[in-house]
């Protein structure tokens, strides 16, 4: 009975929670190889139509996924912190992606499935359920990453191919 | 035990289908006011980089929506048509966004739940499942109207809010 219930449920899912987590890795791989075709100096400089540089995106998405995953994880509100000593240096900003590519690995899988649907405020304030908040952090990334793309383009750079999500 | 089942299921799932359609349809509305936002004739022929303008990257999402979602339910291949007849008009591509929206909502609800993991061909050559082909489609999108928030600014006009997605 238990493995009928079970193939019930993933049967009648859109998506599973690895599925959803795989799907979000895959995005933040393109992400990061974004922040690695910008030339050092633009990446914390260049910005179009006085929007923010890229750097300031990439650390409005390091502020919101590991936090909003622990915090989802832990039920501990968790501040949001949108600037680090970069250094100027593309290689700080990399480790912190990847440090958050580590934490994420940790707390992802520790979401109960039966949460997804459960209403949060993500860091104290935005209300949703965990399932919306996550796609919510996602849909984000993309948006900026787009925007990201122009930047390249505008500084005659070829981005890397949208479809492409793995290494 | 049918109703046991339908709860575990339901529980279970980080996404229903339901909920996936009210996605994309929440992120359409926002993508149908930034072409709004813009310009008649900017709309049509003002771009960054050398890229397509953001008229040109709406054909190839109002490409994608209706067929792509008719061909999953169909199962007949789709003709990929990027270019439509728009007499430079945002009104003729607006009336082409309502009508697939209305396809939409006609089609969408006639996924199978037990499809949702089927592995397809889009327009008869992307290789994905229903379910990854449906999120490339929304995430395409997503990735575009970043896009056209860039050239907005550029413009020195303030894109609709990306957390708004109901009028």
């Amino acid at each position: 009975m238990e493995n009928s219930n079970t193939s019930t449920a993933k049967s009648a899912t859109v998506m599973t929670p690895e599925e959803l987590f795989a799907h979000w890795q895959g995005h933040r791989d393109l992400t990061r190889r974004t922040i690695e075709a910008f030339p050092e100096k633009e990446f914390f400089t260049y910005s179009i139509g006085g929007m923010r540089t890229f750097a300031e995106m990439v650390m409005e998405l390091l502020a919101i996924a590991s936090p909003g995953i622990k915090e989802i994880v832990t039920g501990k509100t968790e501040e949001f912190k949108e600037h680090v000593d970069h250094k100027n240096s593309k290689k700080v900003i990399l480790e912190l992606w990847d440090k958050t590519t580590g934490e994420l690995n940790e707390y992802f899988p520790k979401i109960k499935e039966e949460d997804f649907h459960k209403a949060i405020k993500s860091f104290g304030q935005y209300e949703g359920t965990v399932q919306s908040s996550i796609f919510y952090f996602i849909d984000n990334e993309i948006h900026h990453r787009g925007q990201g793309f122009v930047y390249l383009r505008s500084l005659n750079i070829e981005p890397p191919f949208f479809w492409e999500r793995d290494k």
